[in-house]
């Protein structure tokens, strides 16, 4: 495709007048926080991903948001998935993917849950240390496996702790450990960090991975799929790249140096299904500590514990509107609604909402698709997980 | 009663050879990370408590753990209970208990909340704004109203923010408010902070509330109700004083304080279930990032996700044991099971644990009978919430 045609449909996404999710929203009243996810919307970031990533494959990331319509959606349109468990795993099948379309990529799995898929025929798996090989090799024997990379930190918005992958140099003993254990190894994986908002802070990343994917080769292992995994922006407010002119470019960079790689994968999660919802929500209270006080409280019936669990360390930034309009507004701490004193919402950075705002009064907050419902407590305070929506 | 029986009854409880849930997790194999917890010790911490509060009534914070069988042991002892929500008042009366026996002390309530509460006869609320006031006059209409004081921060190990509760001055003014609404005014409460470790740390904080007590009496308000909280420490491995000489010792500091409270209430939630309980959960991974690493990476069956959400910001280090006694030791990074870079939960001050540790291997986590099943999310990455079993 041409250049001209990638910006028709990103000015097309952007002129869809008002979003299926938020008409929803305006015109429904509910009983509780609700998160309305628009699947119209996620399909048309499916194919807008899909078009851009070219012959990679989308896994989609399943944690960012199982919802049952979702992977039907996804399924339909001939996604793949990427799981974290066996219940994300029966999940997918559930809704209607057959066992070749599901990779196993938590690094960290249950000895049970790895008999399980490799009993129902999935046969594609991540590792980043030896004893995830011997349990692989012995709960799933001749499996596939992909060995996954810690890179170094990148400029992503959610960095990405040392929790997952290895060094270089364990990457390539592990190969030679796999094999020893009569698996397949299948190529290198990695993550770029969530919500890189850049393509071209992928460059750095890929460099290391090919410096790693060579000497592999090197040492004889037949390397063919190039799991890249997510890192895919959402815009929180903020404007992000179209999602195929972004992807493009990743791909861009991605072939220039794996012009070898038989198979490439992409897992988005945040990056296909964050926009496409949102959280109806109401205000529980508005108030000050003190008369002087110049900034107030606003007390939402959402916190932390019941699906705004990313705004730990105030680390995503949700937009947040009102009924109010362009009326003036003042600085506001925000929080939920539980008799705990760390489900605080944006406190460093103070909020600018309404000064007319008040209990009662209905508040939307945006591009909340990805990691609200599934972050929800059982019920912490009583409150009752997230309820979700699917139009 | 003496010093000297005081002295008894802290031993009796030190001697306790091997506690009940302990043995009960030794000799159970559980298909997944468990909560057990012994109603027996909940009901001796909450005699021990009793005890050391004298006049003092124990309203239990249900929060803290909001398990049926805890609920009913607690009623058959008479506790009285504190409600966060509606959900919790429903678990209360569910357990047998008389509305007259809960509280409602959330001071962000949910309208329809507060209407329910009133019609089935709970007639004790706490507020700290006006427009919160205002909803319980619309929807609780002459209700008894406790106004709660921000306090100073103290030395708890868990301190509160300021979400809760007002200014002096403020309280004052909400005081008037509240009689001119056609509310009672029944008197102050305050947060010293959960996990406050010592009597003494108590001492500023009654002396802020103290003062306001006092200026609301001089202001014509027949206050008759002290609500002193919680904040009652619970063990994690280091030494806490005895739960009835800890309670008796702050009630002296009470009583000098507020010889004319009628009615002193405390909300014990952390300090009356967390010793009662452990989980057993298992090892899925121990690794290195690379070969001349210094320390291991030992990942779990649970993480912050699914049960441990205190070890936010390393806030609480609990103490947990494995099948190796007193074999070598190492560092090590701690983490969850999920594929979320964020699940780790002790990486800045490294934990030591044996250098035998490997996958399969049984670990018991101590002290966890308090805030541990209700922050478990409802299923993120597909692992199920935290089992929980009383015995």
């Amino acid at each position: 495709m041409n250049a001209n045609v990638t910006g028709q449909l990103a000015r097309q996404d952007a002129i869809v007048p008002v979003s299926r999710h938020l008409s929803y929203i305006a015109q429904t009243a509910f009983e509780r926080p609700t998160l309305v996810v628009d699947s119209q919307a996620v399909a048309r970031q499916y194919a807008a991903l899909a078009q851009g990533l070219g012959r990679a494959r989308i896994h989609y990331a399943v944690k960012a948001n199982p919802a049952p319509q979702i992977l039907r959606r996804l399924t339909r349109m001939g996604a793949n998935f990427d799981a974290a468990s066996r219940a994300e795993i029966e999940l997918c099948l559930a809704a209607g993917a057959k066992p070749a379309q599901i990779t196993f990529g938590n690094t960290i799995k249950r000895p049970a849950d790895i008999a399980f898929a490799h009993e129902i025929g999935i046969t594609h798996f991540a590792a980043d240390a030896t004893a995830e090989l011997e349990k692989l090799a012995q709960h799933a024997p001749g499996a596939h496996v992909c060995i996954r990379l810690l890179v170094e930190a990148t400029g992503a918005d959610w960095p990405l702790s040392r929790k997952f992958g290895c060094s270089a140099a364990m990457a390539l003993s592990l190969m030679d450990e796999a094999r020893d254990l009569g698996l397949e190894v299948s190529g290198l994986s990695f993550h770029v960090g969530s919500q890189t908002r850049e393509p071209q802070m992928w460059a750095d990343t890929l460099d290391q991975v090919a410096a790693v994917w060579k000497a592999a080769k090197d040492a004889g292992h037949g390397l063919s799929l190039l799991n890249i995994g997510g890192g895919f922006p959402a815009s929180y407010g903020t404007e992000v790249m179209a999602p195929n002119q972004y992807a493009r470019e990743v791909m861009e960079l991605v072939n220039a140096r794996f012009p070898d790689a038989a198979e490439i994968m992409a897992e988005p999660g945040r990056g296909l299904v964050a926009e496409a919802g949102a959280i109806a929500a109401e205000v529980l209270l508005v108030s000050r500590k003190d008369a002087d006080d110049l900034h107030r409280w606003v007390y939402l019936d959402i916190g932390k514990f019941s699906g705004l669990a990313e705004t730990m360390d105030e680390a995503i930034r949700y937009r947040i509107t009102t009924d109010h309009g362009e009326a003036q507004t003042g600085p506001c701490i925000l929080a939920g609604p539980s008799c705990d004193s760390a489900d605080v919402l944006y406190e460093k950075q103070l909020y600018q909402l309404p000064l007319a705002l008040k209990a009662g009064d209905r508040v939307v907050i945006h591009a909340c698709g990805a990691y609200t419902s599934t972050y929800s407590t059982v019920g912490f305070n009583g409150f009752p997980p997230l309820d979700v929506v699917v139009i």
